[in-house]
């Protein structure tokens, strides 16, 4: 079988990859009087007088809402709900399997932003914390605003932090080898979705200053500010050098490329273009904006994909089991920035300086200490 | 520990009842490719193109929710959605563990009609049933009515309708018992929320005529309809005499007393008034109507409560798990009337002749055969 019967198989074998499982068995009308009526009244009665028990005696405590609209689907755009839910299954499936999260996979028939909110919201009582997923920009941003301004559980929309903990992550370890200082390095950021914006926020927290960013159209300048609120305050908070052009015009010289765009808009030469040893990001999925062998031909040190088949896979997974678990532990109200910083140096310190080669600067997503590294830091500061 | 106190200290100990769990395990790079990206794109790709797939690849084929508003909860009343969430765990363990259904609990943070009805519309991608549960009456009639136009799952308010195919399959043997049609019967029916008047609406369906409902104001007749809806339509179907007066006048010469009103209302005398060998089921929880002792005394042929420490013990969960595994299994758009009348007679005909006893006219709840016989009569019909 190809890879896509496997996949349509096994898909079909499964019948879904999560079922739910009782923690309390019913075996006995004991069982039954305990779990069910008329035991169960005492834990409502509790919770109804004060309200943070439910944290106590309820799934609230350790499950979180994997809600997606199903409007940007990784590779496949705006699917709609029902296409989506085997991915929101799958990540379902990684926050329990990396981080013993429990997750429900919500897939919402609206691409209404209100009625997203509304929605979130009303089935907030049953969880503990909710995982935003491929949803598009900008309503991505205002949805986990406000959801997060009402809710007294964190929102989180992986798409934007969980990425940008994982490459700043890796760009530590890749400073670390190059010899690099944060505050001394070009970057170029390709892509200005949520994920291209929620990086260069990361970055210039944790320190960077020359960030230039560019979208299909080329560079983001103070002066041609796009129309979108959320480029209009990246054109403000980047580029100080004032650059214009085209993606290679704002290689030439740069220190590090960070691709979450599209495939093959980086040639080898824009990548010989750059500083000496550079930093190499090509993340776009499937297909990377310049393939590794052809990054390294034009003289990369450094070189990241989001593939699992090259070295150094800068995935997701390697952050939002552990955020999640920190954050329910802890009973975090918010996931902060500074908890988005801590993760990001906590999965860096996980690579010791012998290990630490241009073909590993991040952990591989099966290092069991992942999760709980993660969570530690996470907890930390809740 | 009393009872209370083992209450408390095993829901402490599960912290939620429920925990989702992976099928598709996830232990090698391989897995991820076919659980998550990049395989998971094709069961996506398939839906996108034709949305009778989402059950073949996705939870909708196998799961519901279990959706409430904590407006109703049995025996606790308004609790809210927080305090409500014990229960709806508890309900989604006894799908898992009688139906082997998964079910997903989802208390809303709202009472507003509208609201309830927007959320479980937009939630419904995920799931292949909706489960109401202690919802109020009369908002729960038009949530469910509306839900089931709109959407192509069933939705189910096991309070009405649970319970009564429940007391239907009970009655059924009572009649076989005590040598009774359904049509010269005399029934009255104690209570006119939502469980009373969908008892009510099933045993006409059934072949009952001669039905009397009474509410806390005595008998509801024609010409004093309630202000209620409902009320309304069921004073229009009921009360062929036009009887008038109290629940005292009406047990007069009644061959069945059906109560799921308060506690206490019924007394020997009353009972000593209803035809020979009537048929008591006092269901008010957890005091019944009238004890089973003082309903035998009265001359009590049949008893049944809501009650496992009595015998006859009317509880829904031997009607819900198989109902939604049938209507799951045969991706039934509704759960309809014919069901619930087939499900009612299958779960009596688990009681052979040579078992029929007054002590004994119902299944016991953890009589396997219960699931299947109920969803294989639902299936039927599908």
């Amino acid at each position: 079988m190809d890879a896509k019967e496997i996949a349509l198989k096994s898909h079909e074998d499964w019948q879904g990859k999560i079922e739910t499982t009782a923690k309390s068995k019913i075996n006995t009308k004991e069982d039954l009087a305990i779990a069910y009526t008329p035991g169960v009244a005492w834990p409502c009665r509790e919770i109804a007088e004060n309200p943070d028990l439910a944290c106590k005696y309820t799934i609230k405590s350790n499950t979180i809402a994997v809600v997606s609209d199903g409007s940007a689907v990784l590779g496949l755009g705006n699917i709609g709900p029902l296409a989506a839910m085997p991915v929101m299954e799958g990540k379902s499936v990684l926050f329990k399997e990396f981080g013993n999260v429990n997750a429900v996979p919500i897939c919402l028939d609206t691409q209404d932003t209100e009625e997203i909110i509304t929605a979130v919201k009303n089935i907030a009582p049953s969880f503990g914390g909710i995982n935003l997923e491929d949803i598009s920009a900008p309503r991505c941003f205002e949805i986990e605003r406000r959801l997060n301004d009402m809710l007294d559980i964190p929102v989180f929309h992986d798409d934007q932090h969980g990425t940008a903990i994982v490459v700043l992550s890796g760009l530590i370890n890749a400073l670390r080898l190059t010899k690099r200082t944060a505050a001394g390095s070009k970057v170029v950021v390709s892509g200005a979705g949520s994920a291209g914006l929620s990086i260069t926020t990361l970055l210039l927290a944790y320190g960077f200053k020359d960030i230039v960013v560019c979208d299909s159209l080329g560079i983001i300048d103070p002066d041609s500010p796009r129309t979108n609120e959320e480029k209009k305050h990246i054109a403000s908070l980047t580029n100080p050098g004032n650059m214009r052009g085209t993606l290679s015009d704002a290689l030439n010289g740069a220190d590090i490329f960070i691709g979450v765009s599209a495939p093959g808009i980086v040639s080898r030469e824009m990548v010989a273009s750059m500083n000496t040893d550079p930093i190499v990001f090509a993340m776009s999925n499937p297909t990377p904006e310049i393939m590794p062998d052809e990054a390294k031909a034009g003289g990369a040190k450094v070189i990241g994909t989001g593939r699992s088949d090259f070295p150094n896979q800068i995935n997701n997974v390697l952050a939002f089991p552990g955020i999640f678990k920190g954050a329910l532990a802890a009973r975090a109200e918010r996931i902060t920035e500074e908890m988005y910083l801590a993760s990001a140096k906590a999965i860096a310190s996980l690579i010791s300086d012998e290990e630490l080669a241009p073909d590993h600067i991040i952990p591989d997503v099966f290092d069991k200490r992942l999760a709980d590294t993660v969570a530690k830091a996470v907890m930390e500061l809740a």
